[in-house]
C-alpha cells in the first residue's frame, strides 16, 4: 500500500499552473486567511441556529459508499477500494438526504464533497475539488417552501457575520453596507427562460434548453440587487433526482440561487423525484444504471415522502460574504482540479 | 470510470456475516435510531458550545490528501486517483490540525475519517470503517490541560444531553441516575504500567511494553467509577505525532479516555513533537518515510508551535451515553469491515 505521492499515474494530463495556490504554511498564516475563517465559523455557527430553531436535525452522511449522485457538468467521480468493492468518494449527499427523511421530517448536515472537476476550472476562481455544503431536506416541502429556507439560512447567517465579524469583515476591505442592503432585500425567483432571454439581450449567447454555464452566471450576476433564484432548469441539465414538472414537461422543479457581485452560484435545489417508477425512467433517461444504486431504489421503493431540499456551497458562500477574489481563498488546504496540495 | 459495486475484485478475503447490520431502510425508520441520532446531536452541539466559549475556533479540513496519519492498531488506508496522483483517505486530521495551529490557537472539527480495519473487526461492537472525531488541537497546551478540555467537554456534552433528551434516553431505557454519576466523578488519570497491572492482577495476560488491546480496555472498563484516562503509552504503539517524555525516554506524553460500563476507548489524544529534528527521528523509527510528507515537512521546517490535541470518536462516545449495544447504531448509515452497505 507504500506509494510515492510525487510520481504520477499518468503523464498525458494536462498540467495547471503549479503557482496557483500559495505555500501551505503562508496561506495558514495569512491574517486574510484567519479573517475568512472567523467569518466562515460565524456563517456555519448561524445557518445551524437558523435550521436548528426550524426544527431541523443536524445528521452525519457518509463520505464513502457504493454509489454516489452522477454529478454533472463534467465533474468526475474518485473511486475506491472498499475491502474489493468499488465504493466512490461522494458528490453529493443527495442519496442519504432523501433516505434519512424515514428518520426525521426535516434534517441537514454539513458535508464534504469531492469532485474531480475537469482541469480548467482551476482557473476560474469558484471551482474546488474538495469542498463542503450546508446540506438541507424537509419532507412534504415545496420548491417555494425550499427557497423560503434558502433564503432565511442566507440571510440569519449573513447578519450575524455582520453583527459579529466586523473587525474580519474590516481587515479584508469587505463593503458591510452593501453587504446588508443585499441580505435585506428579497431574492427574486426568476425562470430560466427568462434568464436566456436577459444573457440574450446582453450579448451573451446563451442557449435556450440547457444548463447556464459559469461564465453566463457571474455576468447576471455582476448587476444584481440580491442574490437571485433561477427557477426551473431543463431536464437533461440536472440529475434524475430533480423532479420533473407534471404541468410543463421538460422542466425540473428546481432551483439555482446566484449571488450578486460576479460571484455566480451559491446554492442549488429542487424538489425531488421519489416515486420508483418515475425515479428508475429518470435513471434510464439520464443513462445511469439502476443496478448500481440497490441499496437506494430498495429504499425508495418502500415509500419515502415527497421532499424538497438544497445544498450550499460553503466555500462559495464564504467568498461571497468575504468579498474574496477566489474561492479556494475560503478554505484553510484549498484542492483545486490537478493542483497537488495537502 | 464506470463500475459495478457487485464485482468484487478479489475474493481472497474473509467475508464477514452479511446480517450483521439490519436494512438501511428498516434501521432509519427505527425509533432506536432517531433516538440515538438525536443524543448525538446534542452531545455535538454541547461539544461545539464548550470548545466554542473556550476561545477554540471550529475549522473544516480536508478528507482527502497526498499523505494521511500512518494509522495504528492495523487499520489500512484507502487510495484514491487524484488527478494521476496516489492520494488517501483521511485515517486522522492529526497533520492539517498542527498545521492549522499557524491561523489560530486553538481549533477544532467534526470530521469524518475512514479506516479500512481489519475484518474481524466487524464484530467487536466498537470499531467502524468510517467514523466521525471532535478534533481538537491547543497550542502550547500541556498533556494535562489536554485532559482537563477532554473531561470538560464531555461533561458538557452529557450533561446537555441529560437536560435535553430525556424522552430519548427513556425510549433506549437508559439509566440516567448512572450517566449523571459518571460525569460528576472526576476523571481519574492512571499510568499506562499501572493499568498493565491491574489487568494482571485480573488474570488477563497484558504486556507490559505494548498497546492495551480492545478486549482488556473493555475489562478495566467494566467496573470503573467514572470515565478514565490511561496515560503514558509506549513508544512503539502510537504515532510519530505522540511526543515522546524527556524525563522518561520510551514513554509518549499521550492518553486514551477509557468509558465505563465496557464500552473501552472513547478518545486518544497527546502533547505533540513539534520540532522538525525529532519528527523526522520518529517517522524513521516508526517504518515511515520523510519523503512522503513533503507538505507537513515544510510546515513544521518553519516552526509550528507546541502542542497538545485529541480526537473523541462521535459514535462511541454516542454509543456510551445512549446506553446501545454497538457502535454501528450510533449513526444512520453504517459501516463496518468488509460490509457492502450503503
Amino acid at each position: 500500500m507504500t506509494t510515492q505521492i510525487d510520481r504520477p499515474l499518468s503523464t498525458a494530463m494536462p498540467v495547471p499552473d503549479a503557482d496557483i495556490l500559495p505555500l501551505p504554511r503562508l496561506h495558514l498564516a495569512d491574517p486574510r486567511t484567519r479573517a475568512t475563517l472567523r467569518i466562515q465559523q460565524a456563517l456555519l455557527a448561524g445557518a445551524r441556529e437558523h435550521l436548528r430553531a426550524g426544527g431541523s436535525v443536524e445528521m452525519t452522511h457518509p463520505i464513502i459508499g457504493p454509489v454516489t449522485d452522477p454529478g454533472s457538468r463534467g465533474a468526475k467521480q474518485a473511486d475506491i477500494d472498499f475491502y474489493g468493492h468499488h465504493y466512490k468518494l461522494m458528490t453529493s449527499a443527495i442519496l442519504y438526504k432523501q433516505a434519512s427523511l424515514l428518520t426525521f421530517d426535516r434534517i441537514f448536515l454539513v458535508a464534504p464533497n469531492v469532485r474531480l472537476e475537469p482541469i480548467e476550472t482551476s482557473s476560474t476562481r469558484r471551482h474546488l475539488a474538495e469542498f463542503r455544503q450546508i446540506d438541507v431536506e424537509v419532507a412534504r416541502a415545496t420548491r417555494d417552501e425550499a427557497m423560503d429556507l434558502v433564503e432565511g439560512v442566507i440571510r440569519h447567517a449573513v447578519t450575524k457575520v455582520l453583527a459579529e465579524c466586523a473587525e474580519e469583515l474590516a481587515a479584508l476591505e469587505r463593503d458591510t453596507a452593501a453587504l446588508q442592503a443585499f441580505v435585506a432585500a428579497p431574492f427574486a425567483r426568476i425562470p430560466h427562460g427568462e434568464v436566456v432571454e436577459r444573457l440574450r439581450a446582453k450579448g451573451y449567447p446563451q442557449a435556450a434548453g440547457t444548463e447556464i454555464e459559469w461564465q453566463a452566471e457571474e455576468l447576471i450576476s455582476r448587476d444584481a440587487a440580491a442574490p437571485f433564484f433561477v427557477v426551473g432548469y431543463p431536464k437533461g441539465s440536472r440529475g434524475f433526482y430533480d423532479k420533473e414538472s407534471t404541468e410543463d414537461p421538460g422542466t425540473l422543479l428546481n432551483f439555482d440561487l446566484i449571488a450578486p457581485e460576479g460571484c455566480g452560484e451559491l446554492c442549488s435545489g429542487s424538489e425531488r423525484e421519489f416515486e420508483y417508477a418515475k425515479i428508475i425512467t429518470r435513471m434510464r433517461e439520464t443513462g445511469e444504471n439502476p443496478a448500481k444504486y440497490a441499496w437506494y431504489l430498495d429504499v425508495v421503493r418502500n415509500g419515502i415522502p415527497n421532499s424538497a431540499g438544497f445544498g450550499i456551497g460553503v466555500e462559495r458562500l464564504t467568498r461571497w460574504v468575504a468579498g474574496l477574489d477566489s474561492v479556494w481563498q475560503a478554505t484553510a488546504f484549498p484542492k483545486l482540479a490537478g493542483v497537488v496540495s495537502p
